[in-house]
């Protein structure tokens, strides 16, 4: 068989030569929709690759985008691995510290960003000491008068360059792109995608049981690109010669669903914030959402409600897990045969599964001393996975910790994996309760607590115990004016969970910390009570 | 990212794993219907992979079947590939020298075969020199008792084997499958599939715009494993989880029929031939194809009749084309947004070229001298082609002239390109008719001639013209007592056709030569006139 390398350059190719006409719109950073299709896009891709060879970028060499999902950044994403570089997304959301670290420890040698973020880049650029050309993503037109940054213009830095010279040709292992954890503990860790990992990504998606994207598709990706490649939408539309549609700076409710109904979207992906603010805006507004006939949500589980209302809509959510270190897809929920035979209800309790195993994922699950555990959707463990486009190692040999000798990348998340091929996330595998030898779902825990009488919010952590290793320990909030207490919250949990699940002790307190997304800050609390004692201890 | 070579043991490892009750049905050889799943099919096939060890078979050997879509033929593939040896299908209507020929040339050394084929083997037998083991695919009670072969029967051949032994470590570049060409000239020549060419054509097979077969999929390959690997079904279907149906040695109609009335069969591949007889099938009896949706087609041209019949049975006709050197997919039909605007008639304009160019094949028209032509769907060139599931070189370094300089592979077809991505085949490359550097279609002239009062069949060859090069000669077949002229049938084709297109001369002959498979046999035609003078030259 021929010797064809898997290169991303490959993919827009592909639309440019069969599907050259499909348009790619975007919402502008100076404002307006700007319409393109996938010859022009390729086209433009090819010139930001001359740009940078003219700049003596070489391959392997990093190249850093701060930028939204715009047609300038899908250019600059497939100019920069087309010549051989590296196209590392930065998540402007980071703390300033944290880019700061990221551009540096990627040695990052251009930066392409928008012009929202020009007071960011202005105020950071004394501590990007590796960058040495700073290109904004505009036209002369839109280039700032006043700036303290020797600024190139995207679109007079392109201009010159031939639009049909053929990309650098790199093994298909080479790096591609780079993206960073947010991790909460310790600095970002970097994961570095090959043209190999993200082509085959690519095809991956495009199956029937993934996205499902063809090229009658009508894809929006409001899942960022900085954030997992924006769930590889830029180069999955590419390889299914789909129409690409991209919001840009904007995150309302409404400008998305002026851009699904004015472009005919029928696949929108996101996390479930976005989805929640677009139910209650059309609740309020009496609006539809048009041809949209399914969502791709991830990042976080998907509230059972939710399911049910897009189902109200016409609109089939589709629950997907992925990871910056997957590339990111490691499950999604297409139904089987057996599960769409089943009354709505019990659909349901599939669909609120993180979802089905895909082709080119292994995942298995593990006990505390690294015994595989059945697939019976009862026993739950550390998820391990394997696969073509799962990290196997971090950038700069960091995290060495996160793979076993056999190559197996541990999620830190504690999950089951049920006959039907479905798998469910259960915990954090630093919140699950170590007790006995068996483990305790923190998050199950609370979702039950959470259901007690004047109940506002509920956590719990694992405390020290010198017989049982670790015990529960549940920490309760009040809604405003209830009556709530130890015994009460008990006494509601007692016959809805295992006996021995029962917190060793309840405590109500006036404020659960919090991330800055809303998330429990569990660290926090393992250090509020680290020297907490059990009554029973 | 991980080294996780695409192995086709993945394939059937997910489909076990994920999928592990989803069916697998096939019509035995022994008769009666048997019913096994993939986790079944895949333990069984580690078996074979066990057996083949145990009888010194090496990686790299080849291993050969002559053998109908059964559920054992399945797992003879994915236990020879899975032990790192080579499956090569041979095709049993091949004459029995091909046979005799390519088990040689193969250096095959065990043969499967299913009890149909006893007496062919028993009387091929002494000229297959290399083969060492000859196993019969079938249960001790089904042995023959009178044979002249040593045999071995497949279940006690496999009933003691470990069907958890894990498959053998190859590289993905590793030889996994063989095929032989049927080619009309010379010796066949052998198409070796490699363990990266069969994933990636699986997952390709897979998208949603290929054949679009996910878990809920109830397919049934009618084209044989022989043929081009089943167009790789028995891989896509275990990459996709889908249910997997083989009416074995059966291709009449009403057992077709059934079958996919039985198990519920929503997609089933077949050449014309096949539904052809289908079509008249139920014509006859009135019955219906139940969930049948869609039908892959290809092998030959789908006549516009056949795909109008279809669409009023609600069953939609993917025109596909592809080759035994392209593993085998090249094109298929699914619509664009474009054209499902279009009336009924122009999509059917669509409908009946050979379909569009999917990720994973690159392809060029080019000129007489090699120059690349428009994709303008008007001029029509050599048809070269890319990808990484085409033959890059011929087993043992047959027809090298296939080749170009830049790894692109001759068809050997002349085809045009159009703006919405779609091939059309126009002629094969020898019958393409060579006139003052340009090209004439014998296929669309035949097509217009048979179109003349009086004509029952239509040929046209190129005859050397000392200013032209080439000329264009038709003959033409008589219907039984019509009147017709070489000056009746001009004046037929005047206005129809380019001018400079008329045929310099018309024979009226009493027959014309055909192959066995009931297509026009050139090479004798050219071969009968190659004296002939045309009045013109």
């Amino acid at each position: 068989m021929q010797d064809w390398p898997l290169l991303v350059g490959k993919l827009i190719d592909h639309a440019a030569t069969f599907h050259g006409d499909r348009e790619v719109v975007s919402l502008a950073c100076e404002g307006g929709t700007h319409r393109s299709n996938w010859r022009t896009v390729r086209d433009r891709s090819r010139q930001v690759a001359g740009a940078l060879r003219r700049m003596g970028i070489n391959p392997g060499d990093r190249v850093a985008t701060l930028a939204w999902n715009t047609w300038r950044h899908v250019e600059s994403w497939y100019g920069i691995s087309g010549m051989g570089g590296v196209a590392h997304t930065i998540n402007p959301r980071l703390f300033e510290d944290q880019i700061a670290f990221i551009a540096a420890h990627a040695e990052d040698r251009v930066l392409f960003f928008d012009l929202t973020f020009l007071a960011l880049v202005e105020k950071l650029a004394p501590r990007l000491t590796t960058i040495e050309k700073f290109v904004l993503l505009t036209d002369r037109a839109h280039m700032p008068a006043d700036t303290t940054l020797d600024l190139l213009c995207y679109e007079d830095l392109i201009a010159g360059e031939d639009p049909q010279a053929p990309w650098t040709e790199v093994p298909e292992t080479a790096a591609a792109g780079l993206c960073y954890t947010s991790g909460t503990t310790g600095n970002p860790k970097g994961v570095q995608y090959s043209h190999r990992s993200n082509v085959l990504h690519a095809m991956a998606a495009c199956m029937t049981d993934t996205f499902g994207i063809g090229a009658r598709t009508v894809v929006m990706p409001i899942a960022p690109m900085y954030h997992a490649n924006a769930w590889s939408i830029p180069y999955t539309a590419a390889c299914a010669g789909a129409k690409l549609v991209m919001a840009g700076p904007n995150f309302d409710p409404p400008t998305l669903q002026k851009m699904i109904l004015d472009e005919g979207v029928d696949l929108a992906l996101a996390v479930p914030t976005i989805w929640l603010g677009m139910m209650q805006h059309l609740e309020k507004t009496g609006g539809n959402l048009g041809k949209l006939n399914r969502t791709g949500i991830g990042g976080s589980a998907v509230p059972r409600s939710m399911i049910e209302t897009y189902d109200k809509l016409g609109v089939r959510v589709l629950q997907l897990w992925g990871m910056t270190e997957m590339s990111p897809l490691g499950t999604i929920g297409f139904p089987t045969t057996e599960i769409e035979a089943m009354p709505y209800e019990q659909q349901l309790d599939y669909r609120i599964k993180q979802g089905r195993g895909i082709f080119g994922v292994e995942m298995k699950i593990v006990s505390y001393d690294g015994e595989e555990l059945p697939r019976d959707g009862k026993a739950f463990g550390r998820l391990m996975v394997r696969g073509p486009w799962i990290v196997g190692s971090y950038f700069k040999g960091d995290g060495q910790s996160a793979f076993d000798a056999d190559g197996w990348f541990d999620t830190g998340d504690v999950a089951t994996l049920c006959p039907l091929g479905y798998m469910q996330i259960v915990d954090r595998s630093k919140d699950v309760i170590k007790s006995g030898g068996e483990w305790i779902s923190s998050i199950d825990l609370e979702n039950v607590a959470v259901g007690a009488p004047g109940v506002a919010e509920a956590a719990v952590i694992g405390i020290h115990h010198p017989k049982w290793d670790e015990r529960p320990l549940l920490l309760v909030r009040r809604k405003e004016g209830a009556q709530v207490t130890k015994e009460s919250v008990l006494s509601y949990l007692d016959g809805k969970i295992a006996k021995w699940w029962t917190p060793d002790d309840v405590l109500i307190v006036d404020d659960l910390p919090h991330t800055a997304t809303g998330k429990l800050l569990k660290t926090e609390l393992r250090d509020r009570y680290k020297d907490y004692k059990l009554p029973t201890a």
